[in-house]
């Protein structure tokens, strides 16, 4: 699919805010793709439909993870990890995106998970550093995305973690297994 | 057993400073104990036996651990976490402290568990908050520890994850499910 078909068919999806944070995880997700040897064009799809079920409601997303063989116990967790997994289903019925490879780095960009490919780590952090976040942390990871890819990962989901943990949140298992997992590989 | 010989039996096992630790650990937990209703003397035989094993070889306890049926991934994190388990299997072993209370007690005190039992909970937090743990947020949960025992186990295992995110170490699951566990009853 063309950059400009896919933008049409999530613009429709979006609020003008997120659309705009869209496009800022687009530019960012090639950036990174170039810099870091991966498929560009799959970079760009992926980050233009990361947040395609952003606002599908919460029945309509708890019905697919209870219908869709998603893990369940995402019902458990706060409904912000839903839209992943639900975007990677709908964007395949709905839009027609068929490569596995974009539809894994929109299921898991929002919690990670062990293992993850190259792509899925580009979408992850474009989407934590594009240029229209502004939070405490984010330029000291945007920095280190220009040195090292896996070090600056860490630190994104160390930062997702100490959020929720100064929330009295729960986190959701794959995010601890992720970080776990990327600590392991760095050690390795 | 009687106070008298429980501490004669570690005495043998334990460094000076680490036996003074132990009798913080006991002093603390029997007052937790009589101030959240548990059992005195099994928070008192627990805390003196909770580094039973806190000095031997790591070739000894690793044997324990492949041996005994404990989980396996216990050897791909810090050996900090093992004195724990191989502790309740040499306290049962050698010193003849038979109590599942008590053992689970030792087992779970520095991973913590889901489902902790109210003796378990003193016990991880006592260890953390005895009168000779000085670190920075100690002081917090020694004063959230006599109001609420549920918050001040929370915050210290709050602090224990932080703790190792900051030093980018793993953090062993069963301390995540922990505080996700302790985070859900909360919120019931």
């Amino acid at each position: 699919m063309e950059r400009e078909e896919a933008l049409k068919i999530v613009k429709e999806q979006l609020t003008e805010h997120r659309y705009q944070h869209t496009l800022g995880v687009m530019e960012t997700a090639v950036l990174l793709a170039r810099q870091y040897g991966a498929d560009e064009q799959k970079a760009e799809l992926a980050a233009i439909f990361h947040d395609y079920a952003k606002f599908r409601s919460k029945d309509e997303m708890k019905a697919i993870i209870a219908d869709q063989g998603f893990p369940q116990d995402l019902l458990e967790f706060n409904a912000e990890l839903w839209h992943a997994p639900v975007g990677a289903f709908l964007v395949e019925k709905e839009a027609g995106i068929t490569d596995r490879e974009i539809l894994a780095a929109i299921r898991y960009h929002t919690s990670g998970r062990i293992g993850m490919s190259l792509l899925e780590k580009i979408i992850y952090l474009a989407d934590y550093i594009e240029p229209g976040r502004h939070f405490p942390g984010v330029d000291e990871v945007r920095a280190m995305a220009k040195e090292n890819l896996d070090q600056a990962l860490i630190k994104a989901v160390q930062n997702t973690i100490l959020f929720l943990l100064k929330k009295n949140q729960k986190v959701f298992p794959d995010t601890f297994y992720t970080y776990n997992d990327l600590i392991n590989k760095l050690e390795a």
